[in-house]
């Protein structure tokens, strides 16, 4: 799905984006049932016919959405694996991320009906776990550099942890939302130290070595 | 969320439990915003109009699924706190839950749903908030028990820790969905191992003393 036309230092298909900025928050406020393809079409200041030459079905959006996030995610991520130390690359960007969740992620009401979306439509269902797999792609990248293992050895054993760390910040990032916008500064310490674990039963796997640091 | 019809002491009220049990699946099926109230007075074999005599709103309905699986949680935290080892029973119990979520909650797209409904709904949000508050306020009771702290200390000083609790079942439930009715076994004994984390933080508030007890 990432197509490198889009590479961060390629430009973006800019009328695109521009709609999908206007558009997310009527998704958010409508709910993704909610929003009528009139309603998207006004909110991007265009007639329907145009509208539907961008986007010719909700799941089409919610795919160029979940595009341009991740694009952002690989960015992040090629400055993790540059680093010098990888493991306190990830942390602090780690840490970043769920702080910034914390404070209340505007996406935060697109993301819960996105997830609610994904239980009831298979297409959906299908993109959301495309993007999903991407970001634990990232992840599990990174993780086979911190834990010096190939990368399909990190695949099999810390799979469940990227998944978790997805499964972290998308939890925060709603909660935040539920909090009225911002989490309790002690909740976004705790979500920090489990992301803390996460990364110490990661890092455990270098010093105990390859073959036997499996539980 | 099991429906036991065995609930000790708390004779519900059975032709509102009945209708729950049937409109359940089309809340799911159809989302929050596509269940019309035509649908699930079908869904429940009954008018429209009778339908409004029991359920005046979807936030009437929602609230009324609430009330009926806090009866549940309460039951559960009944048992903890009387068990010879409040920490161990707690412990067993909230794995034990981890591991059914992960094995495919058959409400978890009815949560997906409620979740995105109630951050666009004010009346959905506030019903949300309380059975989370209500969810919350039994883990803290057996948390000052665990940490021997009276329950404001407890509370004050593991909101968080009840919070993250909540979260963690609630995305658990939502992941296991998302991979196909069931969590790999990884992420089922990952999330279990954050949850001891957790019990440890406030167990080893009662090992360090009352007072020193903060990070």
């Amino acid at each position: 799905m990432a197509d490198d036309q889009t590479l961060s230092n390629a430009p973006p298909r800019p009328r695109e984006y521009e709609i999908l900025d206007n558009i997310r928050h009527t998704f958010a406020e409508k709910g993704f049932d909610g929003a009528s393809m009139q309603d998207l079409a006004r909110a991007a200041g265009m007639s329907v016919g145009n509208f539907y030459r961008y986007f010719p079905s909700k799941a089409a959006m919610v795919e160029a959405i979940i595009t341009r996030d991740l694009e952002d995610v690989r960015d992040k991520f090629t400055d993790v694996v540059a680093a010098s130390d990888p493991l306190a690359a990830l942390r602090c960007g780690l840490h970043a991320r769920i702080a910034e969740e914390c404070m209340g992620c505007p996406d935060a009401p697109l993301w819960a009906e996105i997830t609610a979306a994904a239980q009831r439509k298979p297409e959906i269902g299908a993109v959301v776990g495309k993007m999903e797999r991407g970001v634990q792609g990232y992840l599990v990248n990174a993780f086979a550099l911190i834990a010096g293992v190939p990368e399909a050895e990190a695949a099999r054993r810390f799979a469940a942890h990227a998944a978790m760390v997805v499964m972290l910040i998308k939890t925060t990032a709603i909660q935040a939302q539920a909090d009225g916008q911002r989490c309790r500064s002690d909740l976004t310490a705790l979500v920090q130290r489990m992301v803390d674990m996460i990364l110490d039963e990661v890092s455990a796997a270098k010093a105990k070595g390859f073959d036997d640091a499996r539980d």
